[in-house]
């Protein structure tokens, strides 16, 4: 931590600082420059967290973090990547995976449609809501414990391991009953006593970034997770806050490229919500894999138009077999050189 | 409703569109224009949440909402100003009102000292966090119940009643023995589980607005507790997501303006959170009544820069007495027009 | 400046970095902690932006700029407020002013009726677009040099001084002629062969922040104009870019506050952009004089409906006398303290 | 255009809009729904422009438009795609293109230095600044004409057709003389002056994209550019402003899916700017290509550590070379079913 003096400040409040900083655990080396004087504390054994409050002692400007304040999902304590197991599939390996389905399971006939089709596809792994965040009251809230037993019997049909959302530290035994791997919603990025239960599931858990969060935090969210003892943990990128109300969200593929100079873990895309609009999922799919990601998300449903959330967004059966036959096409090639 | 087709949208996608209107309850009303058609979905029986699927119906480019999606937050349903008493003081009615104290609460005399402080230089409530929100699983994560026990000491010795926040569906209970309100952070406004169990709470209810939330999310949020049976709810406008990195949030006042023509409930201010700059609270605490708030919320530390959180953005006692003091001194007066 | 260097440093890349800190005329002081090494490049007589380059140099993590980076509209340099006098209004003294007008000039009576109601309602200055910035080609594109000339007219009736938009260069010398204060409009913040331009204008001129533009990058654009020869300065937040259709722009009035802390320059606020919503906008000029803007800048046109440009966040007179009247109403007080 | 009217608008209010929407030149369609009335603009002779100030008219609650804004830019009117030709290199056609080079030119030696590298690298076309718009008046600001006789000479030397910024209407015509293809920057974006001198050069235009610009207004500044006659437009993804201060901007690629499906014009993607980091810049520009982009725009500077602008953003000449051998490399294939 760097703490930058204002320029006014006085040698009783330099020293001051320099006190706190021993106080709190750290070394402090001062520089003196021209206008202005900075002080470094240095140490790994200081509580970081007290020390941030010398933004408050008089005579310091600002605090600069110089460290990174994660660790367990860091890269500098495990150099290799991590890859977590789904019921069979593995997320983080040499190879993609797609994960496909429904936004919400609506009746039985619906999830084993849409579970067959996007086996059929190519898909890795089975999506479906049985507990669903919606904006308003008003709006289909999910059918629960009856969509668990749907989706159970869609995974033993097709034998695609299933990914469901857990909204409430109350259902993650329930939930973990049915599912391989327990989703948790950009809403709920930081809802920590969530995080802490999931920390000692016996499941992975796919860890979806807030729509305001930033990389550093989206990391945090999942040290808590780490930190609490469950290391089967997926990130998912899947757009965040942009003020074009042309698209629902803006789909930062390139925090999936720094993310993964950062942690060890492995880092999904999902397109649907990234954009929110059907029509450029192919195209926001290739480039998630080709900017990274270990594999996607994607929302599939029987009938688009008749589904009870997230209509606009979810690909038809045939419209997703086509993304899939097409992932893997040759992009296009450069020009020649004007020789 | 309106379902405005695409340019080169068929008949027959048009007399779909219209049927299944017609099949979700609405009356469809047609206007064929020079370029395009666009239909209107009317009528106040029919299922809202299923016309929304109709985006992805074959030749509609867009859909685009009317009426407001809220109803019990709503003006429309209810004229006058819902006024929350929380402990005996008043929100929302003539006065504004100002809710003070540190951002978690770390020892008995840390608070004690606090609340004897902000009551002294005039505030109405008491806050204090027990149960603590961190970005970081290393940082200061609050006190618990051990809390609760020093905040109810403070409100019987200086009579300010006590908003605490609550992040859990279990906590809900145990926290409303003790506290006069309970408070919904802003990373929990979409944890509808929470939301859903506080609508069954006997205290009334602070929801603060999410860092990316809009204006109609947030007024959502509030429709859960109304629905679910909570009246008794005020809202707290704390700062937006923003791209300048000097201060913690946009401060978004006219968020505050335009809330409450949608709204009947009480919505106040939180400085301190709102911009995470100490220097420039005062005029944004003076800004914020200026813009309709029926209160602040400050956070206020014996010693900022020991706080175990949010020191940066902390008041001391004597600078929030002069705040305190300053609130409605006359605002400067124009220039005299040139004669 | 502070060179972070990475983890794995090597002390080869470190003495690199030393060198190239002395080379750029500075001196480097490094600091050893336990996890990174930091090196502080320190002087007044150094080259900051080749410094900025190290941040490509092998080993280096991030660059921390300490001081900032504008100098001439700091308050470092000039400790009392720069109070700009526009055809005899001071702008920045002890008392707030209001300029008032329409967004485009569009008829000599529209601009005399104008300028006659603001006038009478107690503006200061008029304002009124000849040259209109318009996201289409296809919408008016204001009267040019026939507008100034109604301009002229309205000042010499009712001596209003004349604020009007200048976007080209070779517009400056004509537009001068006519107008008392030249305005750069936000999607010119950054056009710096303008401001180069207005630098050697004769003319005090009103600098829009850009809505993307952070408070440094508004504050720097001011520097082109001091350190060009121009010292007649006014800045104008009008509302930064948000996530929420519901309002044209987020009016940031937090950052009012913290550049008067940075600058001696008068800021004053224009809630019809800030906002873009009618509305609204008598509560947001209240906050924006009690964050402390110097004044505000409303538009006004006889009828709105038929506004050329802006009719929907333009007030009528009525309104707009409504409001001078109201501004300086006592806000509302406090609660009394639960005794 | 539907006017949404608000719930309590009186049936003069009504009225009132039904005459000036016929005063406009538009047809009236009323529809009257339960809670609320709305009423549709129809036609294609109106004057679109004065119809939005209806927002301001008694009894509205909101405008809709419902057609797009612009015109000779879209697909309606022109089905194949815009192949814009630079010096013999054909962007928009079958094949990417790639523009190198630095972000200034710095010196005779470095531009031929850089010209020849990407050249031998497989570049399309030498990018260099010559006239710099900088944030801060004490930074680089270009060599200016020096810097276009640097340009020349590379072309001669290599064949690399030459794309450089112009800044100001002053020099279009001097810097059309040197360069094959003119760039407009993205705090340009909105210099309506410089678009509208642009549309009457004889250069192709390379138009940036704004860092808020959306969509919509980006197309409009073309949109000047061809109702002006300059048919020969090259449009550029560069990035938006962001809330996560690690990059620089937000690398928005579902933007370019989205464009393509609104213009015919050809769209590249400059990944330097759009992150701003150097180790993220091969994935994105993979990524670019993925989403649709017709080509890359890409900083290279033979000693980013020396550069005089953007050093922490450009290539060296190996790291370039190894993107451009990388590029068409096959993206990870996707697991093998769980059979």
């Amino acid at each position: 931590m760097i703490v930058n003096m204002s320029e006014g400040a006085t040698e009783e409040q330099i020293q001051h600082v320099i006190e706190r900083i021993k106080e709190c655990g750290f070394q402090a080396h001062v520089i003196r420059g021209v206008e202005r004087t900075i002080i470094g504390a240095v140490g790994n054994q200081g509580r970081r967290g007290e020390l941030e409050a010398l933004q408050a002692a008089p005579g310091v400007a600002a605090l600069v973090p110089i460290s990174q304040p994660f660790k367990l999902v860091g890269r500098e304590l495990r150099k290799d990547r991590t890859v977590v197991d789904v019921g069979g599939v593995k997320i983080g390996g040499e190879h993609y995976v797609v994960i496909a389905g429904p936004c919400s399971v609506e009746t039985r006939s619906q999830i084993l449609e849409a579970a067959r089709g996007v086996r059929r596809a190519g898909a890795h792994l089975l999506r479906g809501g049985a507990y669903k965040p919606r904006t308003s009251p008003y709006d289909f809230q999910g059918l629960g414990v009856e969509a668990l037993e749907f989706l159970r019997e869609a995974r033993e049909e097709t034998g695609l391991p299933i990914v469901t959302e857990v909204m409430s530290t109350e259902d993650v035994s329930l939930v973990s009953e049915y599912a391989d791997m327990l989703q948790v919603g950009a809403r709920n990025m930081q809802n920590f006593p969530l995080l802490r239960r999931l920390a000692k599931a016996e499941r992975p858990v796919l860890l979806k970034r807030g729509p305001s969060a930033t990389v550093k935090e989206w990391l945090l969210a999942a040290e808590y997770l780490l930190s609490g003892g469950n290391t089967n943990v997926v990130l998912c990128e899947r757009g965040i806050k942009g003020f074009d109300p042309e698209l629902r969200n803006t789909f930062d593929l390139a925090a999936i490229a720094l993310a993964k100079e950062y942690t060890h873990l492995p880092i999904i895309a999902d397109p649907s919500h990234g954009t929110g609009r059907r029509s450029v999922i192919a195209a926001m799919s290739r480039a998630a894999i080709a900017a990274g990601a270990d594999g996607l998300m994607v929302e599939v449903h029987p009938c688009p138009e008749r589904a009870l959330s997230d209509g606009q967004q979810s690909l038809d059966l045939p419209t997703f077999t086509k993304l899939m036959e097409e992932m893997d096409q040759p992009a296009r090639t450069p020009a020649t050189v004007n020789a």
